[in-house]
This record gives structure tokens, sequence and C-alpha cells, in this order.
């Protein structure tokens, strides 16, 4: 997998704990590595909550080519940047375009998240928040369904969903809770700065995010299933305010290039 | 998963295979299990492409409740029907009713085929047509994801899904082929009659399914993703025609319950 990232040798990986840019998956030690410096890889890993594995020498080899010195990481495939940032550079957009930002709150399954990144960058949206803690990472699985997406699309990790949604409002967005209690998405006129919620698989937004949200939209159905599962209705609701948007596209997407967070910087 | 049935015992298994009228996925035989029955089931099932493992006592008790005698087969998690019937059916549906069905030409992932039922068992599809060949079972990865779907859509299984595309213009149907050479879904209007076909994850639809296609629709994407997911395209292709429908809605869907091949008849 090109997007996913392994950080090899002792100095590098340490760096990438301190530095703490770019989300790391997993490390793996080679059993018997010792030293002052593997120790600290250890300790700091702990405390960020960052999994380490003990392995054998011939697994390390397998994910890595060159020299590793008992010690290898994996990076998250995405680079991530600051709310801040990006509502910073929206600055920059003719207040005409139709912007849509997706934001997944507690999405637990990482398919989901792979395949909602994908219809995001089919339809061209402009970034995607995901909250740091009790989502699924954005690790292999979800950059393999993307499709190729999270190249593409700025991904905004957040402490706070419920935080995020007040600062997208104060900049202008109308926040949609996509949820089954809310008005049929039929009858909804987006304007040009959207931001769409969408909850977990199965318990929905949680309260705290649903109540700030300044309205609530649901797909309706007829049929005897009584619910659609989150990354099909992401794909509805991103047709539908693509085509009811006033220029009848989102967008146009923009590769983020000069955020602080971005591993291209 | 109760959505998937076991078939338990040398006879009835023998009966399920001979009768051919829900797919057989797999036969365990227990290791050491002789007799004239169980070398006519091998025999029968090896001639008609159904996998046969030997497996352990424990194996097989793991799997159903009761006595088995040595043989377990598991049976498709749906009951099927013929297009005929599916056809006959429909003259007792009012013409002012919009029906919608979907058809899935060779799509190769369980997950994508239970996520298209399950959407369609939300917007209420009328029912689904799956090639007998080439396509992945409706099995209990389809079922799961399905989210019950599976126990509502009448699924109809075709030799030959061009001849059947044929079949269905005949009575009425307007042919829908999901094709992103197709003008723009955002200008169709759907009448009362629709079929939608799905082609495959990788190469879309065959040709010689497309070229008999009333009409080819795409999904408008300006993002720098080139495609969407098939079951992502086709939950917005159902939302879309439900939308458009006559009546605003598709189906009620009704379940089968006396087809000749309903395995609840």
């Amino acid at each position: 997998m090109q997007s996913n990232d392994f950080i090899c040798g002792r100095q590098p990986v340490l760096e990438a704990i301190k530095a703490g840019q770019r989300p790391l998956h997993k490390i793996w030690i080679q059993e018997g590595t010792g030293g002052e410096i593997t120790r600290e890889i250890e300790r700091l890993a702990r405390t960020k909550g960052i999994p380490v594995e003990w392995a054998k020498r011939e697994h390390l080899d397998k994910r890595v080519q060159g020299h590793h010195q008992g010690v290898v990481a994996q990076a998250s495939a995405a680079a991530f940047l600051e709310l801040d940032d990006f509502i910073r550079s929206l600055g920059t957009v003719p207040t005409e375009q139709s912007i849509v930002v997706v934001a997944l709150d507690e999405i637990q399954d990482p398919h989901n998240i792979g395949a909602i990144l994908r219809s995001g960058g089919f339809f061209g949206v402009s970034a995607a928040i995901i909250p740091r803690w009790r989502s699924a990472p954005v690790g292999e699985t979800a950059a393999r369904v993307s499709s190729g997406a999270i190249e593409h699309i700025p991904l905004i990790r957040v402490r706070n969903l419920a935080e995020s949604v007040n600062d997208l409002k104060e900049t202008g967005f109308e926040v949609i809770g996509a949820d089954m209690e809310g008005s049929s998405i039929r009858e909804h006129q987006p304007g040009n700065r959207s931001a769409i919620v969408f909850g977990s698989e199965g318990k929905g937004l949680r309260r705290l995010v649903r109540d700030r949200c300044d309205k609530l939209l649901k797909i309706p159905g007829q049929g005897p299933v009584a619910s659609l599962n989150v990354s099909a209705a992401a794909a509805i609701f991103l047709y539908e305010f693509c085509r009811r948007s006033s220029t009848g596209t989102i967008g146009p997407m923009r590769r983020w290039t000069d955020g602080p967070a971005s591993s291209e910087a």
C-alpha cells in the first residue's frame, strides 16, 4: 500500500512520536532490541496510546525494505490539518462557490470511513472532519476503500466535534445533521457553505453534536428496511447537495499544500 | 445467522441437491462417513459445482443442533424465484404504481450485493435480479450486510441477464444501465416500470447487457475521484428514482408468498 507509510529506525520513529503531526497506528520493536532510545520510544508510545508490538526480525523485514534498526512505525495514510487552518484557507474561496464539508461522528467501521471519503472525492467535498477519539482509524483499510480519495481530501482531526460544529457555524457554515428524526432532504435548499455530520452506525449522532446542528435532515424511504448504511446515506446527501447547489456542483476541491500539519509540506 | 439455513441429514441434503430450488453453498461430510447415499451426495455435489468438505464430527456439531447423520449442507440465505413468475405477479399491480427492480451484472463483492439489497429494502424495490453465474453468492456476508433486506426482497436468479433485459423490456419495463458514458441521471424522468442494471466493480456493464438497455445514465461528479463504489451509486439511483417517481415513492414491496421457487411455499 503506497498510501500507508512506514517509518524506519529508532531516531526517525522517536521524532515522529514527538512531532505528532501524523497519527501513528502501531510500532513494532524487534525482540531483543535494547538501548536508551528504544526504551524511550516504548515509554512515549504507551503515554500516547500507540500500540507497541514486540516481533521477530523477519516480521519487521517483511514490512519494510532497508535498514530499520529493530524499530518500525506505521503512520496514518493521511495528512491531517487543523480546523483553524482550513477555515482560514476559505478566505480565498469566492462566496458564490458551493462548499461542502463532511464530519464523521464516531464512525466505527473503517470501510464506512473509506466509502464516505470515496464518495466525497467523487463529488468534490472540501474537507472531512474526523474526531481524534472513538472513530475508526484512517488506516490501510479506509485508504484502500477510499480509492485514492484519501490522497485528495484534506482531513481535519478534531478533539471535540461539538465544539467544531460551533466553529463552523461561526464561520458561516450551515451545519446539517443526518438524522432519521429530521425533515426530508428533498425539501432542503442548501446554501453555499454546508457541513454535513454523519453519526455512528448503530447509534447515529450523539446528542451533544445533534443539538448544535442548524438542521436535521433525513432521507425518506418506504421500504421494510428501517435504515440506510451510513456510507449509502452519505452518498445520497452529497449527490443531493451537489445537485441542488446554486452552481450544480461543489468544490472544486483543492489540495491542501501549505498547511502546517501536511505531510507534503 | 438465522438468515442462513443448514440442511441436516443424508436424505434431506440429497433431496436439496436434486431439487435445486435454493442454491447450496457448501456441504460438510463427517470424516469416516460412508454408505451409498453419502457417495451419491458427493458425486452429485461435484457435478453441480457445490464445494464438499470433509470435516470432524465436532465441526458439524458446532454448526447445527440435533442429529445430522454426518452430512450438513448450507443453503443460500435467500429464496429465489423465477423471472417469469415475478413478471406474472405484476399483473395485479396498478399501473400508476411505480415499480423499480435492480439487476446486478456480475457484482463480485458480497458486501456490495448486501449493501445494494439494504438500500433496495430501504427504498422499496420490488425485486433484485442476480445472475446465477459469476456473481458473488448471496450468502452469509451479503445477508448480514443487507441488514434483513434479504428476507424481504424477492431475489430472481437468471441464467442470462441479457435475455432477462429483453424479457423486462417486453413487459413494459424501461431498462436503465448505470454507466459513466450515459447521460445525467439529473435529467431523467422515470416511468412507472424501471429496471436499473449495475455492472461489476472493475469493469462496469458487460457490452452484451449494456447494448440492450433502453438508456444509460450516469451520476455526474466533479471531484478528483473518477468513480463511485457500485453500492453508493445504487443508493443514489434508488433515491433519485424514488424522488422523481410520479408518487414520490416506489413499491410497496410485497413479500413473494406463492412462487414455486420460494422456500416459504
